[in-house]
């Protein structure tokens, strides 16, 4: 008996009382049983997202949601720009090129962010772009950007701001409203601790008003329409209901241990995740502000990142990330996302500590865990 | 304690081990343990769409599906073909106009069915169609419709044929292969007794060469990437992990009963409902051939279909469907659909001689459930 640990950044550990409550018999989503659950959930949505706005629910992955935001705030051959340091950066330019918008492409070398400051320069380059899409923890390189600063540029420059928070929304502060942040998208399988399926879409007035002008094509993705029947405590098409149920569960988890204390829980288990690697001996792959989410290191010369994550789940039966694309086999990920605790850090790096004195890497055993802890203990 | 049944045509009841399943820890959709889960429910639903071709999952609503095959077998302006005879059949047109298609409605009114002969003339006096959006058992009026005929007309035209089985699929015979039927498409609240999130798509070999022309924008949709990476058993964006899962127990529960058996009960189901209804002297909304999944039942004179449905509910904690559209307040559904037996059935007919008699209808109550259990009887 090997037990299971998962420690990638999505889909994370679902607490048990989430797993239950997904497990009673499915409600049909025309009740008032249902409604009251869907109340509740678009209410506390607000909390999280730091909004007055609605917040939509649409069956789907991350992905669906960032497909959303394109198609409800543009329009055919518009001049939008794509902030991209990362794959998921990356993946904001590839569905606005699949809908024939004409993208500027705002670059960053992965590892490193994109800054308020190289934005504002591409925007004065490249006038007209009535979009922004970026990512605020880009989970593929581990990096964390600065969206607030990029709402200022933005708004200066008359464009709208649309932020991928897949995997920093109840990991990292983010305030929609007050940062001015237009669209505001996330999936369920992150820090909302649910299993993937549930993709959350926020629109601000700004966002709102933008919608009613888009003209790109769309049908399951009618934020408008969905937005009219939301408010009845609906849905278009039939939710994926279990989720939404589950969905009910880990906000109540959430806003009881309280939203600030789930984000300093997140930085300090981050904190910790990089000291243990540090101590290690090992390069952090963040070159600036680093997610709260995932830790991203780089493998040691000589190393194949791949063979880590290997080892992690051949020999310890846990699940972790490796790099995606060029990153593959350079780099592995440490994600400390969601439903997780100090002792899970504790476990993944002492994972780490065996697995390189396995590969003949000299390592002080227990040296990772020496300097996790003593951020765990500082904070007492 | 009033105990809730769930009688309505999706989401249906999920069978205990379904729960159970997908209750389990969450896996990572990166394991073996994921792959091998995938891999074998790939296998079971060839047999279940009764093709030899590949079956495409989406973290989507059955509604997602139907846009998927939109996008991916059209090109802007193309002409189709959307038969309609409820509001399943509308939504085809619905997205296909979303899209910028030319349009030709081949209507029947609510209640009837399409005739392949009619389809034959419309295609006559519209040339130029290459696809058929349909609908197999129609949930909006409790008709099933010939897609056996659809497909031997749209092929004599060079058409391509589209089904909507989201009802259909495991409750009425569907032979993919056999028949023709280019594209399939269901979601998993249905037949498949899962909790809605997963849509299903199968493409024949006519639908794969046709996608490959297809200019219609998309991204979250592109089934000829997600077919590459599928047939790897991997998702190209994060998959409902726990519904994949759950697929995976509910398609072992069918596969048992046989699929032969599977159709079998569903028909008997619906035979009794309706001879229960009809032995009440209430009229069957259905002209044509019935559902096997659901039945449309004729609110009697004078008495409002929504007032049955919120009787079911109050009196009884029992969820039935009302009518959609310009039938609401005329029809009430009633749906035999998924995890259902025996006594399911006689509970919602006993429910509803009561319900009936509470109204002032003159009733022989255990008339209908006579008249049910004499189709189960003569069965044995």
């Amino acid at each position: 008996m090997k037990k299971y640990h998962l420690m990638a950044p999505g889909p994370t550990p679902v607490p048990p009382s989430v797993l239950q409550a997904m497990a009673q018999p499915i409600l049909h989503h025309r009740t008032p049983e249902f409604e009251a659950i869907f109340a509740e959930v678009r209410k506390d949505l607000r909390t999280l997202f730091q909004t007055n706005s609605d917040v939509l629910l649409l069956a789907a992955s991350g992905t669906g949601g960032m497909e959303a935001a394109v198609v409800n705030l543009c329009s055919p051959g518009e001049r939008v720009l794509a902030i991209a340091a990362g794959k998921f950066g990356e993946r904001w330019g590839g569905i606005c090129r699949a809908f024939g918008l004409d993208v500027v492409a705002q670059k960053a070398p992965y590892g490193h962010a994109v800054t308020p400051e190289a934005l504002e320069e591409t925007l004065r380059a490249h006038p007209g772009v009535r979009s922004i899409f970026c990512t605020h923890s880009e989970t593929s390189t581990g990096v964390l950007m600065d969206i607030k600063g990029f709402a200022e540029v933005a708004h200066r420059h008359e464009a709208l701001l649309v932020v991928d928070a897949v995997s920093s929304l109840a990991a990292a502060e983010l305030l929609m409203d007050t940062w001015g942040l237009d669209v505001v998208v996330t999936g369920s399988q992150k820090g909302l601790m649910l299993p993937p399926g549930l993709a959350l879409v926020g629109l601000g007035p700004r966002g709102w008003e933008r919608a009613k002008e888009a003209r790109l094509p769309k049908y399951y993705w009618n934020l408008l329409e969905e937005r009219k029947i939301q408010a009845k405590n609906q849905v278009l098409y039939t939710p994926a209901v279990s989720l939404v149920v589950g969905l009910r569960e880990a906000l109540r988890l959430l806003l009881a241990e309280g939203l600030t204390n789930v984000i300093r829980r997140h930085d300090r288990l981050a904190r910790a995740t990089r000291a243990g690697a540090e101590a290690l001996g090992l390069e952090l792959f963040a070159k600036a502000t680093p997610s709260p989410a995932v830790t991203a290191i780089c493998a040691p010369p000589g190393i194949d990142g791949e063979a880590i994550v290997a080892a992690y789940s051949q020999a310890h039966n846990i699940t972790i990330a490796g790099g995606q694309g060029e990153m593959k086999g350079k780099i592995f990920r440490l994600a400390h996302l969601g439903y997780v605790g100090d002792f899970d850090i504790l476990t993944g790096l002492a994972a780490l500590e065996m697995i390189l004195k396995g590969f003949g890497v000299p390592v002080d055993l227990g040296a990772a865990l020496r300097a996790a802890e003593k951020v765990f203990a500082d904070e007492r």
